[in-house]
């Protein structure tokens, strides 16, 4: 994407970072029902200043006011939540080990205290379609802020203006709930992100967006002299499997849920469903063939329109794919093509490249070998769905392909929406995420931003106060 | 290093990897409770064989007997210690989630259940210092097994005789326990060990040895089209700082401890204390003047003896320091240099390199800002260790740097030696490890080779077991 951005001066960059480095100093240290504390004032200020963020927000990304009220609202929340998940000590992964002179590893076992500190500064790249929940006040800012780290946020050129309003309503809050200075800020710029990716402060990265700019953010964070973690989330297509019990039952609700799924937010949601595999002649089939694609609204940007057009005009380049609803115009404002499994699977090889905006295609098999098949060459993905009767015969041997394929599992469910919550994982095999063990949602989203230490030894006065023995 | 290696042929390597990739099949959705019973089949059969695996391993490496046989037993610990790690539900990190209407993150919370799967197949590259702990029975072979990884050794050619052998004997007993074919398998040569790197199949790496080489790897592990974890431990100085009280309590025991520790196993190991902080003209300062060096005993290989002699001469090039004890012939066993505090920051910057031997820097300080500005410069470490006495002035400075910069924090205590429990972090920023927040030893050293996985909305019967209510 090709954004003209401003650029933040490189002196400018230097004062963030080192306010930041600062920041870490006292931050780290900060007793975790301080940073509650911290946490929920910005979460507050967050909330008072929704109606005027959400204007802003619709002004800069053409998305719904209504999708975007419910974004904030999750936001907010999230804030709340990783604030709280921070004072639990199991967060830490506290644990001790006392003395054991007999332990039979081979010598006795000395006292042993396992904690977890911040990692130090974090660098969020912030995602252009989800201002909120993945933009500056979103999960990977409230998550390292939460877990001890201050957070330098590379603003979006999509919506910086609200991105830059956002740090102003945060920063205001930080300062009068006694936070120190530089624990948030923003900068703009493609050569300021990656001088501040590259500076030896940084410990830590955070990114949402393209598997392009998203791979090569990963290189550079791993060629430093000292290479730090970098959490992308960069692709995924999402493909959903209907049994034959799936196209039996409830076609009207799947067709549905469906078309809602691909043409919500204008498509532009990393888990839009990009792929249905049906059974070909099957009653969804048909009635996929007359389907109505509701609109799907305006793009986030006119670059991101143009990559859209681009994608579609060369899938259907392949000539193996039909239209099957939507407009026929040449700048059409939905999109759902059809393809046969073989054919599928001889041009779009790991499945189709995530085609960010209203279009799926439909791919139709007619036997168990095709749909598995199907199911055995999809790359890494954040979701991949079921729809179908436990009894399906099919059902298992998917489950157990798609298992190694995926992050999250869903039975007869739609992956758009993902819940904030403790079990939530919201990752998975490459390019879904650039490290498959780690979720970008949820209460573990924390644990990234922390590691593990170990005291071994220690009088009980020297210890973190966690860590001291029970009285 | 320059070993001549035999080269597994290319036709082998991918006979190994199609066998792993099979295997993973299998062994991935073995219960642990079986899992449990083919591992502890290994571990006796090591057992059986110790005295034969010793004298093999004494041959190879120069080790001493003792030092040997010590470590088979923590070896086959590990591996006891690690099955029965990995039958335990919260090793997999198991959550269940229930559906909530009122979810107050904007929308209705869906039934979320979380548990963790094995990445797939593991290689794990030998080291040469710890035949048996870190070589192909050691504790990343034990750990991926356990997680449910099959694992492809890449044997080191310093103990290859041995790593063969430990093969076959583990073989035996995958077989006669019921394991899948081709679960633990070895390979030999640079060439073969960059081919299974760089194969798909391959889903993780470890590494124990020098920076020059992990570095090397672990570039090639992320340049791969789709990124691998690679858990690498590249190097690490292990100072351990003496503080004014330290300085005065203990001389003997100190410097006994000291150069027990400097030369033990010829100084070949990860966790030597290679510079000691020391205030100047202390007792323990005048103490160390006229030690005596216990004999190291033979290097592992003569390439590693080479190596040391060109770090020490590099070193004592600088002409900043003087010997402290030691021979002082051409070639010498084992080497104490004494440097100021001044001219150590002034020569070797981020600390001094991690010199493979029985050799230490004596620094000697004369401020408090000289100890802290020390502390300061260190670059990422296993461990870092502090001789005082919790009153010092300097002992809560000396932590809050010193914390940043290390996995494991000693107190009094040195740092050779690293017990296998819960509770124990073998690992630190880099160039410690190339994931600081990842463990090589203990329990937790088996996530390294998990991943999250989430089911969204499924019935009873079609979750994994562990997901199932409770009835």
């Amino acid at each position: 994407m090709n954004f003209e951005e401003p650029e933040t001066s490189a002196d400018v960059v230097s004062t963030v970072l080192n306010r930041a480095a600062a920041a870490a100093k006292i931050w780290s240290h900060t007793d975790a029902g301080d940073r509650l504390r911290v946490l929920l004032a910005v979460a507050d200020a967050l909330d008072e200043h929704s109606e005027e963020l959400v204007r802003l927000a619709a002004q800069e990304s053409h998305l719904s006011v209504a999708r975007l009220t419910g974004e904030l609202v999750r936001t907010v929340f999230q804030w709340r939540y990783l604030a709280e998940a921070a004072t639990q000590p199991h967060t830490y992964g506290a644990l001790i080990d006392e003395p054991d002179a007999d332990w039979p590893a081979g010598a006795p076992r000395p006292d042993l205290r396992r904690w977890s500190i911040p990692l130090g500064v974090v660098v969020n790249f912030e995602a252009s379609n989800f201002p909120f929940a993945f933009g500056a006040p979103g999960g990977d800012t409230a998550a390292g802020l939460a877990a001890g780290c201050p957070v330098v946020v590379k603003i979006h050129p999509a919506h910086s203006r609200l991105s830059i309003r956002v740090l102003d309503i945060s920063a205001e809050a930080l300062t009068s709930s006694g936070a120190p200075d530089g624990l948030l800020s923003g900068i703009e710029g493609r050569r300021a992100g990656v001088a501040v990716l590259t500076n030896p402060v940084v410990k830590a990265a955070t990114f949402t967006g393209s598997t392009e700019v998203g791979r090569a953010l990963f290189d550079i964070a791993n060629s430093r002299p000292e290479p730090i973690p970098f959490y992308g989330e960069l692709g995924s297509v999402n493909p959903v499997f209907v049994t034959a019990e799936g196209s039996a039952a409830n076609v009207d609700d799947i067709v549905d849920g469906f078309l809602t799924a691909v043409t919500a937010s204008a498509g532009q949601l990393c888990t839009k469903p990009g792929v249905l595999v049906v059974q070909d002649g099957s009653a969804l089939h048909q009635r996929l063939r007359t389907a109505v694609l509701p609109s799907p609204g305006d793009f986030l940007t006119d670059q991101l329109k143009a990559g859209f057009l681009n994608a579609v005009a060369s899938v259907e380049a392949a000539g193996v794919s039909s239209r099957l609803a939507g407009s026929d115009e040449p700048n059409p404002e939905a999109v759902l093509l059809e393809v046969r499994a073989e054919q599928f699977l001889a041009h779009f090889g790991d499945m189709f490249v995530e085609c960010f905006g209203p279009a799926a295609i439909v791919v139709t098999y007619t036997t168990d070998d095709e749909i598995i098949a199907l199911a055995q060459r999809i790359q890494g993905q954040l979701t991949a769905s079921i729809f179908g009767a436990p009894t399906d015969h099919l059902v298992e041997p998917l489950l157990a392909v798609l298992i190694d394929r995926a992050g999250r599992l869903l039975w007869n469910q739609w992956p758009t929406g993902v819940s904030v919550t403790d079990a939530q994982h919201h990752g998975g095999p490459y390019p879904a995420s650039t490290d498959p063990r780690t979720t970008s949602v949820g209460r573990h989203a924390l644990g990234r931003f922390l590691r593990p230490i170990v005291f071994q030894g220690f009088p009980e006065e020297l210890l973190p106060r966690q860590l001291r023995s029970p009285q």
